[in-house]
């Protein structure tokens, strides 16, 4: 019996959570992406499947569904949503593997998109996720007023891109040749984790109609968690067990990047991303009791391992 | 006097259409993207911006505004729509001329954009701007039924995404390692060419409410000029003048590609492509009066030397 309160450190409820979000997001994806019987585009989908369905947490559409719950709406309706949110997530790391990008051989210990399929189909197979990710967005959804889906694609589609994920990309390249301190750092970081959060858990308030005081509350929530989130990358890169993650220890030291970890050391580092967690948290004082899904996420911060 | 009538072969007046419509579109491209004042996402737009106006016939937004103006619909409120069709077409010749892709140094007598930025940003900006396409389409816009605009934002997405362009595009990079008959070589064309186009008039007849024998119609004209399209090109690429083409005649043999060219040889490629726009016109034929400007797009085949 968990006894996970608000304030809890206690993950078990939220990583049982990840584990149903997952199976639901997973089936879903296999059903809105089926293998076509013929062949001309049999080998972009295959290269699309076999990123998609290599592994990963699925944490944005767990998310997404922990504050559809927020909001007491049920996932169903909104299976095609998550998916789509776990295809960008796909796409963003395809291209982050290529080799012009970090130029990464294994993601989750298997061979990333283009050492399998080659650079152009990776490529491809990225642009394709991306944009099917707005053909499944913008399905009529029961419960869904038009506006609002619109509203919720639109929010998605700022986050991942120059209102967020993409400009956070740019902006970490562009930064190897210069000075990074913390504000970059925190605009980075923001970019590369925070936004898909934030797209994660604004989309599902759009989706339900939600008032802009709670849709404020959610981006400040999703700000702090990504932030956490992306910190304590950091510190697995140093830290933590190749095994587990599924990649080399100690790439960002090889490709000296400089991050959390290096600006302040790994116990700061630590010590800042429990701060997010709790600022996370705090994010949510305006929700009641069905928010409580979402309360837990940042518990995964302190627990974290891969 | 342009006496051009409905299978008229006289381009006059599409090409003053054509002028018109690049100017509106690209005064709201640079109004939608204006340059950041802040540092960190500048060079990312820099990048968009530079492949966004290095000139190019606007052939997809002037399509989007002649397939208005056979629903009687003027184009401003949906100015943010066509400027997003441009991009999405942007960001596929900024991906195709990757080094992993077609390789091209040049486009348009230009340094293509990862000639220009680099590879890593030219990726980024190609991503960028399919996704802020995207938020482009789903702003708001008066006269439109929220639930029609979403149709619409939905159709660019199947015909940019795995129901058209990537899939063409796909196609042609698994076929080079194969045989290419007919039937696969208009399916490329089809997927590279006439969804992109299809994507322009369909989008506009979502958004104006048409009915489906219209918006069949509107498929079907899409996919015959877009062939033509494609045809000819390949023709430029062996008859073609350099400095007009603004990159190398020859491209397509250097690269053994497989084309109706290499295929049939110039002339009965040129017949086809007569063929093609013939068979355009003709499917305009349930419109009435206002459909003249769309009549007249298929005139600029026979003319095309860039």
């Amino acid at each position: 019996m968990s006894g996970a309160g608000p304030n809890s450190t206690d993950c078990t409820g939220v990583v049982h959570y990840l584990k149903t979000a997952a199976r639901d997001v997973e089936r879903a994806l296999d059903q809105l992406l089926p293998l076509p019987r013929l062949a001309p585009e049999r080998e972009l989908y295959f290269a699309m499947r076999y990123s998609l369905f290599a592994g990963g947490k699925r944490l944005r559409p767990a998310l997404f569904f922990a504050a559809l719950e927020a909001f007491g709406r049920e996932r169903t309706p909104f299976l095609p949503f998550a998916a789509a949110l776990e295809m960008i997530h796909t796409y963003s790391l395809i291209h982050d593997d290529l080799p012009a990008m970090d130029d990464d051989d294994l993601r989750r210990g298997q061979p990333t998109c283009h050492v399998r399929y080659g650079e152009a189909l990776a490529i491809l197979a990225g642009d394709a996720l991306l944009t099917h990710a707005f053909a499944l967005m913008l399905q009529p959804m029961a419960g869904a007023a038009p506006a609002d889906q619109m509203a919720a694609a639109r929010e998605v589609a700022w986050q991942a891109g120059i209102g967020g994920m993409v400009a956070g990309q740019a902006a970490e390249i562009v930064s190897l040749q210069s000075e990074v301190d913390e504000g970059l750092l925190t605009y980075i970081y923001q970019g590369k984790t925070s936004a898909l959060f934030a797209a994660a858990v604004v989309s599902a308030a759009h989706l339900c109609g939600a008032a802009q005081e709670e849709i404020a509350a959610l981006r400040e929530y999703a700000k702090h968690l990504g932030l956490g989130f992306q910190i304590i990358d950091d510190v697995l890169d140093v830290e933590g067990d190749t095994a587990k993650l599924g990649k080399p220890v100690g790439s960002d030291e090889a490709r000296e990047l400089i991050t959390f970890v290096t600006l302040y050391g790994c116990e700061a580092a630590r010590q800042r991303a429990a701060q997010e967690a709790e600022a996370a948290r705090c994010s949510l004082d305006i929700f009641g009791g069905s928010a409580a899904m979402l309360r837990q996420f940042p518990a995964l911060l302190a627990e974290r391992d891969h």
